[in-house]
């Protein structure tokens, strides 16, 4: 059917519900009016095989997780998501059906978060799946919230638990390996529903920006969990020129987490430290808005700011012993 | 050196010149102010072996084309590029001075245009080099130029010439056959410099839409050729709902082009129709701006627009004989 006919059967029907979308779809470029605020611009891209495993990722999930870790990082800035653009590479063995159902959870990602699809692009590809992700979004002049502004003092937090998403992903590369060659082999998660899906369909944490918004609370510093909580917590010292101390008993990591850490005889700390793709939110807030967090459901405190000569430490179960942190996060170049 | 240190390297020394840059690249996404203007927002994905072949491109020029497709867009629009990132997928084959290579062709293109880089992604692929851009510009609110606006009796104008980046890769295709397996082998492109140029090294057409500007005319459409000359201009008449009619012998074609195609036993119009990667502007203006076109330089009236039951048609040179227009442009998904 040729691109146009595809990328018009992909975004037959789409309805623009943000006021910031003037045009949409169909032009050269999409036309935005954002006259009273910032404009918040973050861009992601996944290849198959690098990213994703098509073997046990259901092209859906895959769409829906594609748009809500670029939602992620504009929640990271204290901002909203409102548009996004979406590049495809196909190659010959997906079907018009494969990329409506890739399409179809990207769409939903969209409904849900209350985003407008404005754009994109649609080839050929030698070389499997590749999906390339633009986020547009806003935040009132001067209040993003960035990696910089950490304070000594300041009380390190974070949203949700920790390595459930890089343990579903362990479990779901051991299921692989086990039914290779056995066409009627049946996975067995249960018990393990919530880190399978921690992995195959995140969510960004909308709630927790509208949460701190509500309670008055403007974060110092702010990032999403995406490679890891040691290398996102390093990131936020090195751009404020601050130090960190992280009680390793504050960390906070689901039951199944833990369960298949043990059954996997991992490291529990090392993957809730390092295990990347949780889209939990990290921020630093004043001393002073302390009184206030608990207002924000789901939020635990994990530590503080220091001086930068103190460096960045994990603080064990001892209260006494202190390990530096090390950024060991899941980082693709690195294999 | 991990993908935070290779960014690290390729960003080093960014200077940010667009006053709507308010943060660039080091944070969850970029933050931009737009206050009096309209947002505009392209994207475009280059993927090796579909959009380019390393054979014969270098990745200097690469880079450079690949940034400058993204500003056409914008000036396609009427607007004016700001912000671009840069998503880059990289195979082990490619070193980091080859990916800085690449970069400083994205970079040099930046130069010129006065754009800023403000964020990307960069990630290993296993399946060659992927390249993703997205550009952000604007235009005063309300000024945007959609396809959409074209009416009857509007004059049909492009700019430069057409056929000739098509025409270049034919070149370039058939070095690249006759020097297989020959490693002393040296093409020889002597007075086909331009066509060859046009294809590694296309601009887009910022001095046009200045030359609009200061001449007071404001297109009713317009659209950059992407993907050929018949292609656009049916886009153009299905979007606003009108016929057109174009004129073979008012076709601008280079002597090169016509040269190249009589070599190789094509046929011109067809390309010159057909061919895409031009990067020149096709748009309609009405007729009472007429008078002020001759202020347009390289800019030439190719037909006008109709009403809608008149069909999109060529004019032969007999100006009596008309061809249906037919989008046969080039298509990636096609093949």
């Amino acid at each position: 059917m040729g691109e146009f006919g595809l990328i018009d059967r992909l975004t037959e029907g789409l309805d623009h519900t943000q006021p910031s979308t003037v045009v949409a779809v169909g032009d050269d470029a999409a036309v935005l009016d954002y006259p009273d605020t910032e404009v918040l611009v973050t861009t992601d891209m996944l290849l198959e095989n690098v990213h994703f495993d098509l073997t046990y990722v259901p092209l859906k999930h895959l769409g829906y997780k594609a748009a809500v870790v670029n939602f992620s990082d504009i929640y990271a800035m204290n901002g909203r998501p409102r548009q996004i653009t979406v590049s495809l590479g196909v190659s010959k063995r997906f079907t018009v059906e494969h990329i409506e159902e890739l399409y179809s959870g990207i769409r939903l990602a969209c409904s849900i978060y209350g985003v407008d699809i404005v754009g994109g692009d649609t080839c050929a590809s030698h070389q499997g799946l590749v999906i390339s992700i633009t986020c547009i979004g806003d935040a009132p002049r001067g209040a993003a919230v960035r990696r910089s502004g950490a304070h000594p003092t300041d009380i390190i937090c974070v949203s949700g638990d920790l390595g459930a998403a890089y343990m579903g992903l362990q479990l779901l590369e051991r299921e692989k390996v086990a039914s290779a060659g056995r066409p009627d082999f049946e996975p067995d998660f249960a018990g393990k529903e919530y880190i399978v899906e921690r992995q195959l369909k995140p969510e960004a944490r909308k709630d927790v920006v509208e949460a701190l918004a509500k309670a008055g609370i403007v974060p110092t510093a702010m990032m999403d969990v995406s490679d890891g909580l040691s290398s996102e917590l390093l990131h936020i010292c090195k751009q404020s020129g601050v130090g960190c101390r992280v009680y390793e008993d504050r960390i906070p990591i689901d039951y199944q987490t833990a369960l298949m850490a043990e059954e996997l005889n991992m490291n529990l700390v090392t993957a809730a430290l390092n295990g990347g793709e949780d889209y939990e939110l990290l921020f630093t807030i004043p001393l002073a808005a302390h009184d206030k967090l608990h207002e924000i459901p789901g939020v635990r405190e994990i530590g503080y700011i220091t001086a930068p000569e103190k460096g960045c430490a994990l603080v064990g179960r001892d209260g006494e012993s202190e390990i530096p942190l090390r950024a060991q996060g899941w980082n693709p170049l690195a294999d």
